[in-house]
């Protein structure tokens, strides 16, 4: 298992960790298989989108604070109940396709890690499992 | 790796792609593993529901355009930021459990292709795992 | 594969699934590979999350049931297309790393069953993969 090491810099950033999953490939020479990638927190996951047009971020976080404000009436008293929410909405782990020595990805996917109550340090685990 | 072709014919469309992907495990003789299932689109994901009322997909759809309308008022030039959203609330990968030749799937359970800005060509990619 | 039983007692009811998902890996001896969760059902998911402070669990499904209320005015004639809708926004299924023989979790990560539609007699599914 691999582990990236992550910094965010504001309460919700969507953060592109496409280059470093890509290396972590190249670098151990897999070439046929399937790549796990995990978030192993309760308030950041992971999901996939556009990583051509930075609005497309924007309009993500924008919408998602707009539909699960922080003081919505929750009652977890350390008032993050909206990121635990729109974490689990995207996801905490995906799974990628491995071939040629590189995660198969559409023309304009990223991978995203996605902050929802940072900044903070965080990790993102990887496992690869070939065929 | 397994390439399906799926054409969309409108913007909103959930499309059933059960009965091709049980082919490809039926004539590639895959008899226990794990197929990843994974939509290489940044406005188009995949998920599961139920294959039996077609009320069900027409409740889905509904609810995501009354939730995250178009003209949300969204910042991406291109006018489908709704379309990104709604693809990374469904999912972008899938993991399916292979036995005896099939995916297994709950009774009323189909996996389901969900497109959110087309008419449009897409693909589907398919990657298998033995035990 | 493996199937765990459920039974859930409320119509709304996030259920804690990790001591078994632990025994199934401890019991098999599995040391490192990945292992696939997967709800059969159609109104019944999974997600990850914070497993301390029951509050958060009790705003996860409060929240839910605020945005996609069962009178919402769907078309299914079931009456629980909200249950439908909220399961395909989890996720039906997941994937976890396996090392050192147990499912690797973040400190305060917990692996939920998520009923949208009970009570009812569930199952889970459990399949995992070696490196």
């Amino acid at each position: 298992m691999e582990i990236l090491k992550i910094s965010s810099r504001q309460r919700e950033q969507i953060i592109d960790i496409t280059p470093q999953i890509q290396q972590y490939i190249a670098k151990n020479g897999y070439s046929s298989g399937i790549l796990t990638v995990f978030s192993p927190h309760t308030t950041a996951g992971i999901t996939v989108n556009e990583n051509a047009d930075p609005d497309v971020k924007k309009d993500i976080i924008a919408f998602l604070n707009k539909k699960i404000p922080q003081d919505f009436g929750f009652a977890h008293i350390e008032g993050n109940s909206d990121a635990h929410i729109k974490a689990s909405l995207m996801n905490f782990s995906y799974n990628f396709i491995v071939e040629n020595g590189q995660v198969l990805l559409g023309t304009w996917q990223g991978i995203f890690f996605m902050e929802f109550d940072g900044p903070r340090n965080r990790t993102v685990w990887l496992k690869y499992i070939s065929v």
